[in-house]
Order: structure tokens, then C-alpha cells, then sequence
């Protein structure tokens, strides 16, 4: 027993291995390749998926799993044993549908569309992308062929398992429903929050070794951690012990790389907090996008967006930019970046607007791949909902349906984790202050180690040891719920709106 | 026929993406890891050793080699076709030899050194290192057993194929007899040089912009190509499209990193030239590391230190630095960068005592593995040698037997090159300025790329479709003969030290 057990944990490791191996690929592909290198890399990329997947779906792999039957139910349930067993079995027989050369084909498509979507974004130019994009679809709809469900579920189940369309709509009609009434509010007093003081001249370096003060305090440590510029800001853990986080500059305002640093700081926290007991084991990561969202949310907004962070944070703003922010004060700082107005990009929206960016390429997501909308029609969908829920006019695809990666990448059903990850958030939030009563003096000094520790013990220690319905049940007390968000961003409009 | 020969392309090319694989992982241990990631990428780093052996080892690519028999006779010998499938009988026949599961330890061994080395020589303490030196001296002692050679000629084989002990130890008699006189001539005149204009207060960035400007005459290009900084510089390359150069920065000192990078990028332009037709073969690389070591020698010493790239040069630094060099003049810095003295440390060793840093290596290597040197008398030994062929006295391990990076990756066998390396790139510099007559000329006006046309010609373009013998017989015109280079830096030391 235990030699199969041994024997199944060191396939597994293999296999984590090339896992993290095309992670530290594309980290580097976004942070430090240089452009000509894309052609090759694609076909390396291509290379470790086609490896990791035959040697995960191995038939010797169903063997060790069959003949561990009955020492899986020898354990307790939530034992870390116990959950590699019934974890890799459902991984196991789901990655068996997809033969090992589509697996190569998608790595193959995901990598060769990033060099396309950064020329074509730079050059504000769709049809300098669509190829690349019509292929990532392509291969997408032949691993959707491999599966039973229905295409929009096939491709969730990726990144929210067990997850369904229909469940995610409830969830997004309610959001829709709450969130219109607010933009509406927020749209008719543009001038009610002034966030000038966010805007000036600030050299990347300095915002760097800002942000870098500040994420330091939540647990960033150069020692296992590394902080990088990139086109599009991500967070890649190769080994709980080596965590990297990418940001974005934008000299002229602080907000970019202030928030999306602390963003990815909030998963690399998630990836870090994972017990030492799981590493190399395929249990060694966040449960699902979701759960990851809602720690990079609650970091970025309940927290970066509270008044009690800026307390401590204003004056490390002051020391990094002193002429700036010489007569400038806290609270001033703590009223913009809470400033909420209809915008263009998803990545800078305000919390009131950002669900609705979501919901909006939910639902192109959904006809792209169940309804008649082709790559072609993405444009102008696009365009045409931004005004709907927004009341926002695109002026170019840069700005509108290229600004993200995430479909040059095939992350079709990526972008709906995003925004239950913000409700989720929300959920834990109302709890964690429960829990937590010292909280805003703790913030207030500087202190987020103990809101880092609570996090670990209900969420980050243990991975993917349990399915993402039971982890948000035990970290949120109950299934995804959009209340206590919707109360939150209410509250927030009400805070600086009006009621 | 051709299709046996698609079939073992596609095998190969795989083999060769995970090599290269290894090399990005290594390439951002050494640039990039934050140093917590060791232990995991250690592990990582055995996976892909042990899948690329497993891979290129199966009896499938025998199966395929023997198919291929009669298509290969069918073939011109130089053909990418019949050099692929010559190199890779001799490739498979070696590799065959070693279990998988050793290719995997030894990796794993090379991974865990560095780190060690780092912390052991930041302290100046060899104890720190000889667990990692100890370790990877006997699985390299596992690996030799694998062989029927003679342990030294097995390591060399490795990075010279075809080499032995014996023509090398010829080859640094001779080089020991020719170069000890000029030692002793450099030594008794230490002040007929002066050097103190390359000491001063330069900023890395600015070293930094100052060598990117030159090695672009060169053929550095952004598009393809990054330079990063590093402990222990070296070159690698991911693709024909994707060449990394490392270099260090000595802010008092503008020789190392000018030299360094000079250096490296002379190991980048040989891969970068390699035919594009080889991509993704086992033929793209660099024919063995004396090759290797010519080109890189060439570029630092008989272009860099040379009077009319000077010429080129010298306007450049004065931009980068134009208070230091306001009084000072080309000439002044051209005999600075060929001052010549018995010193600490290889890599800024002259042209004259650097041959004797490395047989100093070779016959503590030969003694540790054919003699009855084990690893705890390293820094004796290695002072020992100093004291005797150089005059030197050695302060401590960081400064002696610490330096170099190589044993703590279990490069055993790799020293030997450096020399041999040099002692090509004389013969080839005597053939080159035979054939473009126009050299001084060119590069006084910063043109290099004719030098570069030629050396991608005569060399570059072929990677590994050769041995190293008959590729050094095609590129030098013979064999592997010390006269040209004792020659040329007999002259130099008359130019700068008198006759």
C-alpha cells in the first residue's frame, strides 16, 4: 500500500514538476524573452505540455490509483493523503478525454498568441490578432468536443470546477441587478471625488520601491519572492519557496502599479501559504480562480481601499514622493483612490463598474462558444455592450476588446472567476472582521501579518485538498453569495456618493 | 526511408527542447530565482534531465538510427541529413551508457552546488562547500565508471569529444615552456604599464549602456538577444532567436564587465549563427567548448584588447564617462587593457597568465580524479600551484579556490577548453587576418560584422555537424597548435614589456 502510495506521489511529483517548469516558461516569456524567441518557445511550450500530460494520464497512474482504493478509505477524508488520492483521480480521469497531441496543440496556440496580442494591442489593430485568435478558439472547441457537458461548462470546469453556467448567471443577474442602480449614482456625480492627486510624475523606480515597502509588510520576501515589470500583470508560483509577481508602471499615475502590485501580492500570499507538506504534489496550488481572485481582490479593495491602510501607507507616499504629496493629506489620498467612474479597462475599474466588465465578457465568452458570435463580430459586441452597461464609447480595440491576454492565451471561462472572486471576497471579508475585531488599528500600524495568518489557516494551507464548493464553504461559511458584497459596495457609494 | 528520418527528427527536436529548458532553468537560477527557490529547482532540474536522458535513450531512436543506415550512405557525409544522423549514433551510443537515473542525480547534485558555492564563497569558507563538492565528485565518479576510459579522458569527452589527457597535457607543456619566460619578464617590469585609468567611479548602468553600444557592432541585437547581470558570467542560448549574456559589474573597475561581456557575446554570436536549418537539433550548438572558448577569446583579447578596435572605442567610452576620460587618450587606455601581471583571479587574468590559471585546474582536476587528491586539499593544493607558477600568494578561498563556479556543477574536465580555446582562437586570428586583409581598418570605423560573416562561414553556421577535430581542422586550418597563439603574445609582451 504505502509502496503505491510512494509510487503514485513521485509520478506526481514529475508531473508538478513540468507544471511549474511551463510556468517559469511563461513568466519568462512575459517578463524576459526577447521577441524573436517566441517562434521556438512556443514549440518548448508545446514540448512540456505534451510531456506532462502523457505522463500524467498514464495507465500505471489508474493502476496505483485503483490498487490505493481501499487505503484512501482507510483515512480520514481531509487527510493530506487521502485528498491527493481522490484529487488525482478526478484530475486523472478528466485529462484521460483529452489525447496528449491537443494538449500540445493548446500549449502550442497559447503561446504563439502572445506575441501576436502584444503587436496587435501596440498597434490597435484586430485583425492583426485574428488569426491567432481563431486558432486558440479552434483548438478550444476540439477539447471541448473531448467532454460531455455543455461548452461553456466544459470550459469553467478549467478554472471554477464544478462550477456551471447557470450558477454563475444567477450569480451575475444578481450582480447586473445591484451594480446598475450604484453606476447610475456614481455616473451622475462625476465630480464628487477628486483624484487629482494621483496623477504627476512618479518614475517607475521610485513607485517600485514603494509598493515593494508596502507588500513587504503583508509578507513579500526577496528571499522567496520577486517583483517584475510586464505588459500584463499575473502571478506565477513555481514552488511555494519561489513566488513571482509582475506589475505594470504607469509614470503619470499611481494607481496602476500601486493596486495591481498589491493584487498579485494577494495571490503570491495564497500560493506561499499553501502547507510545505503539499509541495510537488498537484495539491500544491490555489483551489480554484476563484478562491485565487478573492484573496487578490480582498488585498487590492477591503484592504488597499480601507481607511486604515492609508493610514499606515500615506506616509511611506510621502517619503517616496515628498514634493508631491507635501500638502496633500491621508484622507484626501484615502477619497481617490476610492474615486468610481464608468471607465474603459477592466484592470484600473473601480469596485462598483468592475463586475460589469466581467459580466460583459462573460456573455461574449458564452456566444463565442454556444451562441453565433464569431471572432470577427468580438469588436463590435464589445463595443456595443461597453455602452449598454456602462455607457462608455471604446475609441479603439486597444482600449476596448485587446486590452486584456487572456484570449490570446485560449483562457476562454477565465474571466467569470474574476468577478465571483470579488463576491467571494466580500463573503470572507464580513467573517474575517468578525474574527478579527482588532483589525483597523492592526491595519492602521502597519500590522497585516495576523489578516495574512487568518487567511492561511481558514484558506491558503490547504491547496486544492478539497473542492472549490467545500473550500468556499469553509472559508466563507456558506456557497458564493453576492450579498454581503452588494452591502459592502453599496456602503462604499453611499461613503463617498451619497446616499 | 524519409519517413523513419521525420520520425527520429520530431524525437530529437523534443530532446532538444527539453535542453533547452534546462537552460532557461538554469539561466534564471543564476539571474533571476530568489535563492529559496533552490531546493525545489534542484528537483525540478533533475525531472527534465532525467525525462531529456529517458527521452533520447529509448530504444526507439536505435531502432530508427539502424532504419536509417543505408538513407544515410545514400547521403553527402556534410549534409544536415547525414550529420544528424551521425551525431546522434555517437550521442546515443555515449548516453546509453548512463542510467537514467544518474543523468537525473546528476543534475540534481549540479543544481544544489550553486547555491552552496554562492553562501560558501560570500564567506571565504570551504567547508560550506565541500558537501556539494564532495557530492558531485562522486556522482561524477559513478558516471566515469559507466565508461572504459580513462576517468580524465571520460571527463573531457564531455566537452571535447575525442580529446585526451595526453594531447592536452601536450599541449600545456608546450604552453607552460613558452609562457613562463614572459611571466618573468611581465613580473620584473610591474610598473612599465600603467593601468590606473581604467580605476575610477563608474555606475553599473552607465557600464551597462557602454557595452550594450559596442557589442551591437558586433551583432547584439535587442530582438533576440538580453543581458543580464550575474555572480559568475556566461552565455546561453534558448534558441538561434534567444541568446542570454550575463556579465558583472565592478563599479571601481571598467575592465570586468567591458571584458566579460565582450567575452560572453563572442559565445552568442557562435550560437546565434548557427544555420537555422539545425534549429531544434541535436546539431544546434556550438561544436565543443575549446570552440566555443575561441570565439569568446577572440572577440575579448585579439579584437578587444587590439589598437584599432580602440580606435572605435575609445569616443564611446569618453561619452560614457566624460569627466575620467576628459585628459585622457585612446592610446593611454588601449595599453591600460594590456597591462599583464601575475594575479588572484582567471577570469581578469592578462593574455599571458591566463593559460596558466587554467593548467593549474586540469592538473588539480587530473589529480583528484587519476590521482590521490581528494576534495579537503583543494585550497592547499590550489595555493600551492599559485605560489609556483604564478608568484602569487592567495588571501583566502573566495580569492583562490572559490572563484569559479565550475566544480560546484560538476563541470569537471570543462577547464582544459578555456586554454585550448585560446590557444585556437590564435590560429584562427593568423588565417582571418590572411583573408581580410581590411580588418585594423574596419574596425577602427566600428565595423565588425565582416569578421562576424567570416567566423559564421568558416565555423558558426555548422554547429555540431562535425567533430571538434575536423571542425577545428575546417575553421584553423589544422590541428590544435599552440605556435600561433605563443607568437602573437610574444609580441604583445615585447610591445608593452620590451624584447
Amino acid at each position: 500500500m504505502e509502496e503505491s502510495y510512494n509510487q503514485l506521489k513521485q509520478r506526481l511529483a514529475e508531473v508538478k514538476d513540468l507544471d511549474a517548469i511551463a510556468g517559469l516558461m511563461g513568466w519568462d516569456q512575459q517578463t524576459m524573452m526577447p521577441p524573436r524567441g517566441a517562434g521556438v518557445r512556443a514549440e518548448q511550450m508545446a514540448t512540456i505540455a505534451r510531456l506532462s500530460h502523457e505522463r500524467f494520464t498514464d495507465d500505471e497512474i489508474g493502476r496505483l490509483l485503483n490498487d490505493l482504493t481501499e487505503f484512501e478509505a482507510s483515512l480520514l477524508a481531509d487527510s493530506d493523503e487521502a485528498s491527493l488520492i481522490r484529487v488525482t483521480r478526478r484530475d486523472w480521469n478528466k485529462a484521460r478525454r483529452v489525447p496528449t497531441e491537443l494538449a500540445a496543440e493548446l500549449a502550442h496556440a497559447a503561446a504563439s498568441g502572445y506575441e501576436a496580442w502584444i503587436t496587435a494591442r501596440a498597434s490597435s489593430d484586430f485583425a492583426k490578432f485574428l488569426p491567432a485568435l481563431e486558432r486558440n478558439v479552434e483548438v478550444k472547441r476540439r477539447y471541448i468536443a473531448c467532454f460531455e457537458g455543455a461548452p461553456y461548462d466544459v470550459l469553467l470546469d478549467d478554472f471554477e470546477p464544478g462550477l456551471t453556467t447557470g450558477e454563475v448567471s444567477a450569480v451575475f443577474d444578481r450582480l447586473k441587478a445591484g451594480l446598475r442602480p450604484l453606476v447610475e449614482r456614481i455616473a451622475a456625480r462625476p465630480d464628487a471625488v477628486d483624484d487629482s492627486c494621483l496623477t504627476g510624475d512618479f518614475p517607475s523606480d521610485r513607485q517600485r520601491a514603494l509598493v515593494l515597502r508596502i507588500i513587504e509588510r503583508f509578507g513579500y520576501n526577496p528571499e522567496g519572492w520577486r517583483l517584475d515589470p510586464t505588459a500584463h500583470p499575473f502571478a506565477q508560483s513555481l514552488a511555494t519557496t519561489d513566488i513571482r509577481l509582475t506589475t505594470r508602471y504607469d509614470e503619470r499615475n499611481l494607481a496602476m502599479a500601486l493596486f495591481g502590485t498589491i493584487h498579485e501580492c494577494g495571490h503570491g500570499l495564497y500560493e506561499e501559504g499553501i502547507s510545505p507538506s503539499l509541495e510537488r504534489t498537484p495539491l500544491a496550488h490555489g483551489c480554484s480562480m476563484a478562491l485565487h481572485e478573492s484573496q487578490s481582490r480582498l488585498w487590492e479593495n477591503l484592504v488597499g481601499r480601507g481607511r486604515p491602510f492609508w493610514r499606515f501607507a500615506f506616509p511611506l507616499l510621502r517619503e517616496a514622493f515628498p514634493d508631491h504629496f507635501a500638502a496633500i493629506d491621508d484622507e484626501t489620498v484615502y477619497r481617490a483612490v476610492n474615486k468610481m467612474r464608468p471607465s474603459l479597462i477592466r484592470v484600473e475599474a473601480d469596485e462598483v463598474t468592475y463586475p460589469l466588465h466581467i459580466i460583459l465578457r462573460f456573455e461574449l465568452e458564452r456566444d463565442l462558444f454556444e451562441g453565433d458570435l464569431s471572432p470577427t463580430d468580438l469588436p463590435d459586441a464589445w463595443n456595443t455592450k461597453m455602452r449598454e452597461y456602462l455607457g462608455v464609447e471604446v475609441p479603439d480595440v486597444a482600449n476596448g476588446v485587446l486590452q486584456d491576454v487572456h484570449w490570446s492565451a485560449g483562457l476562454f471561462g477565465y474571466f467569470p472567476t474574476y468577478a465571483l472572486g470579488t463576491v467571494v471576497a466580500g463573503q470572507i471579508w464580513e467573517r474575517v472582521r468578525v474574527d478579527l475585531p482588532e483589525l483597523d488599528e492592526q491595519f492602521a500600524r502597519g500590522e497585516f501579518l495576523p489578516l495574512r495568518e487568518w487567511l492561511r489557516e481558514h484558506l491558503h494551507q490547504d491547496g486544492r485538498k478539497f473542492t472549490p464548493k467545500e473550500t468556499i464553504a469553509r472559508v466563507a461559511g456558506g456557497p458564493i453569495d453576492p450579498e454581503p458584497f452588494l452591502r459592502y459596495v453599496t456602503a462604499r457609494v453611499e461613503e463617498f456618493y451619497g446616499g
